[in-house]
């Protein structure tokens, strides 16, 4: 109980008093919700929440709110003054949550810390998945089940438009239908280049493997160059698209990275369409665990926001623990589609799967097919290293019977699982 | 920390003593899986956990477990002794954990009123989907979101058998892989009557809307009468069979009940294929999320049980709150598939449509196939009250052109969603 809540009357437990920074539609939801479900949340916690403060650009006083509250909850979104609200609210000793996953991603490391060192809880479920508890899951799981790998479709935006190509519009169709149902912004491009979900990815694996992991230390690719005769092909191989964010451990180390991933159809990934997100768990324990629900709207982040609230006032967070120090591994082993547009030759099969071998990547599948006078060859690799492939296609690209750059897209195959 | 718990060396807290009862499968996975995770949960919570005592039907005494255990966890199965046990654990103020889904779904609600009564902790996740954390899930996001409805599949072995039924065996030749596999006891009866899904469900719906649910108020049938020739028909009309559990708000009461049950290809419980676990939470704030992943195996449950641990350990959980009082409906909405097997005359559907138009039954698609000497009709209704239909379906089934019993099945369909 802070100090600073006042008493109910008649000896009632006080209200618990949560001070709300930023009050735009996620706030304004989190708010309403709050006020709808604070009787229910009394008859299980014995302590009813209220929101004590609000601060927004044109009005309140941080400070203020800050000292009426039991605890903050930061819907601001930004880094600053997001970062040094959150900093200055767990220095005096208070419990915080967040939906802000530029700020985790990128200074995780300071607010975990700070929060260590205060004894304060930081939450922050709403940052990754909107409501589907993935955060709770693994925070909670953590300690009972070492994780192996975890893969995530961690944005909806990207995904409803992977969907409608799947179906046959192109990128730019695809993109103009997300903006006209409100899926995607004006100027999407944090979510087409991949950058939205590499943030996401920066705070699932701090979260599943204990190693500080930031924005920068995730590798990205968007969706903005995929072809749709890519996605045509990839069904022919049985294989379907999504932009996939991997944690896994690797060689001793951690690789984090989100690329345009092809799936076997019977991946629990590959079932995820339209507007939603979804999370797969494996550990050698539990083997593998899905999560999956709609991407974030207003009402699901503050849902989720508002779960955090209800945890921190059961007692049912901790403090985060110090961190390991995993390498981070960027060269890492996966499978490949590739797609060759060459002029159709004799011996040019040849020629390319010799410089392929050459380079240790083994074939699994070709499809040859003419067009007009060129020939398109596709194929999918067995695994072999990144900095491998990437040198094979780069001599191959240098042959002159290759009519354009190559493609190159990441494939998990039923095989190789 | 517990008077009865020893004092570490050199001031470091004391460890956390485990009392375990029961040493089967699910008991030595879980001692194995805790020695391994020690010195991870204790740099998490600052304290060690350890097994302080082991009760088998060959040895030890409970009395001695329990005064030296900080949490008692129940792996012993069945009734009794295992609920007089947990009982004395609390009312002794030891929390407690158990995976024990026929205890729970029988006597829930004396477990439940015993935890408050004495303020303990009742933690149950390996009891309903194994590794799933859809228990964790439910309690955290009570109070945050009133659920409408859950659909689950909460029987691996039923899901397993449907399966390879619908590769086109028939229920004993699935039956017999299931136990060649492992999957399914030399008894099945539990699992495909849909008793073991129905008993899950209670404590499920017992969770979600805070009322006391008990096994007997959950309506149940299993899949031995499954016909194959219902799957072949299902597929035409893009309609996949599972066994799927439902606790859902009605008309201001709680319904519960497990049925095989048509869902068309888009729901997410309808790509849940094999030996799997999946759970579908509706709300209206947060939509709908899926839970999903392997059935219980040892390893699994052991690895449910010790989070379970975990969150006592990190005062993550609440003693339960006192029950709501919602309605018990049996008589609900639902869309159903008819299976007519009839002589092939003039006017027999057009007698069975008035006989179903009389009962307010609508139809909404048909298929009619002749066999030889008779026809089948096989149709989807709209949404009808179950006692409506069937009442259509017992006069129907007096007509001298019907040849064998008419067959029911309900429907989870797209277009009434």
């Amino acid at each position: 109980m802070s100090p600073s809540a006042p008493s109910a009357p008649g000896g009632a437990p006080p209200p618990f008093a949560v001070g709300l920074l930023g009050h735009g539609t996620v706030g304004s939801a989190f708010d309403e919700l709050l006020a709808q479900r604070a009787q229910e949340i009394e008859r299980f916690n014995g302590r009813r929440p209220v929101v004590s403060g609000v601060l927004t650009r044109s009005r309140g006083s941080f400070q203020e709110v800050l000292a009426g509250a039991d605890l903050i909850v930061e819907l601001m979104g930004g880094i600053e003054p997001a970062r040094e609200y959150l900093l200055t609210a767990m220095r005096a000793g208070k419990d915080v949550v967040s939906a802000n996953k530029q700020l985790l991603s990128q200074h995780g490391e300071e607010l975990f810390e700070t929060a260590r060192q205060h004894g304060v809880r930081l939450r922050f479920e709403a940052a990754v998945a909107g409501a589907v508890p993935v955060v709770r899951v693994l925070e909670e799981s953590l300690s009972a089940t070492p994780i192996e790998r975890i893969h995530g479709i961690v944005n909806g935006t990207t995904n409803f438009i992977l969907s409608e190509m799947g179906h046959g519009r192109t990128y730019d169709e695809a993109l103009a239908e997300a903006q006209a149902r409100g899926f995607a912004e004006a100027d999407p491009s944090d979510d087409v280049s991949g950058r939205d979900a590499a943030a996401k990815m920066a705070i699932l694996a701090r979260l599943a493997f204990g190693t500080p992991v930031h924005l920068e230390d995730v590798r990205y690719e968007g969706i903005e160059h995929l072809q749709l005769d890519d996605l045509a092909y990839a069904r022919e191989l049985g294989l379907g698209l999504k932009l996939v964010g991997s944690a896994e451990r690797r060689d001793g180390g951690l690789s984090v990275h989100v690329y345009p991933t092809f799936l076997y159809s019977g991946h629990p990934l590959a079932s995820v369409a339209g507007p939603f997100n979804a999370i797969t768990v494996e550990s050698e324990t539990i083997t593998e665990i899905t999560l999956s629900g709609p991407g974030a709207g207003g009402r699901q982040t503050a849902s989720a926001v508002l779960g955090d609230v209800v945890s921190v006032m059961t007692g049912g967070a901790r403090p985060p623990a110090p961190p390991l120090a995993l390498e981070m591994i960027t060269d890492v082993h996966s499978a490949f589609y590739l797609h060759f547009d060459v002029a159709d030759r004799p011996g040019v099969l040849a020629k390319i799967t010799q410089v392929l071998g050459d380079h240790e990547v083994s074939i699994g599948s070709v499809v040859q097919r003419g067009s007009g006078e060129g020939a398109r060859l596709v194929m999918v690799t067995h695994p072999v290293l990144e900095s491998g492939i990437r040198a094979a296609i780069a001599r191959v690209a240098e042959f002159d019977f290759v009519r354009s750059p190559p493609r190159m897209i990441r494939v998990i195959a039923e095989e190789f699982m």
